[in-house]
């Protein structure tokens, strides 16, 4: 485990909860949260199950929660998983310049192509969120395997 | 402009209807279309103004509507304007072969990206897709650049 700011280790823990609140709800069970600062602006979760929505990925129901902001450039995304090309793109796009993942190992996703467009990378590798994903992918393989895109 | 088949050229057209279909709504004036080979899955605009919602670009919008798939393999997505880095890496996360572009001046987009990546990337340059946005863009300057959030 990374050892994260009082902060950081705040809104992380949000978006496990979010992502938590997801797996018993039968989702994918990804969350994520957006913050300026110590203010946190929206939070949010995998919504492929529950609203049959194949693009709500955690951050990105997060991202549409936030509704439209004018500038993103003040704000961290937190996420429980390692962003995918979608998240990792919309990050880019969306002018993000930090994002902190609560883990990358049962999935790598794209952390240093985020770090070669300025995006400032931190890996928490917490266990809750291993944990949780572990236990996912487990006992759904084949949800999983949709979320990702996996054929 | 470039010459499309047939089947490639009616779903750009669909396309462009959804774009100007937000136009005349108010909202940023870009459609998209999913089709395998000649039958349409999904068509959607972008949702910014219309739904608050910052990720529902046209693509993206478009992708929703098609709901949970298993696959993309043999789908093309159209778009009338092209890709920003949500939208592509959307389309590379999803193992979208293929995407048909209206036009890549007024906003140049990634198709090199999606090339290097192994999409196949066509570029129809159409005139209504091109003069669509320009008008967008010199009425509307400070709703596209948060579009594309430029700040």
């Amino acid at each position: 485990m990374t050892t994260l700011s009082e902060t950081d280790a705040k809104f992380l823990r949000i978006a496990y909860e979010e992502a938590l609140a997801g797996f018993n709800e039968g989702g994918c069970p990804i969350g994520s949260s957006l913050a300026e600062g110590d203010r946190l602006i929206a939070q949010g979760r995998n919504q492929r199950v529950q609203q049959g929505d194949p693009i709500a990925h955690g951050e990105m129901d997060c991202l549409r929660k936030a509704g439209r902001q004018k500038s993103y450039r003040k704000m961290t995304l937190y996420t429980s998983l390692s962003p995918c090309m979608m998240c990792t793109g919309t990050i880019i796009q969306f002018g993000i310049p930090r994002v902190v993942i609560g883990e990358a190992e049962t999935f790598p996703g794209n952390p240093d192509f985020l770090r070669e467009r300025g995006v400032e990378v931190i890996i928490a590798d917490d266990d809750d969120c291993k944990a949780l994903m572990a236990r996912f992918i487990q006992e759904k393989p084949e949800l999983w395997a949709e979320d990702i895109a996996e054929d």
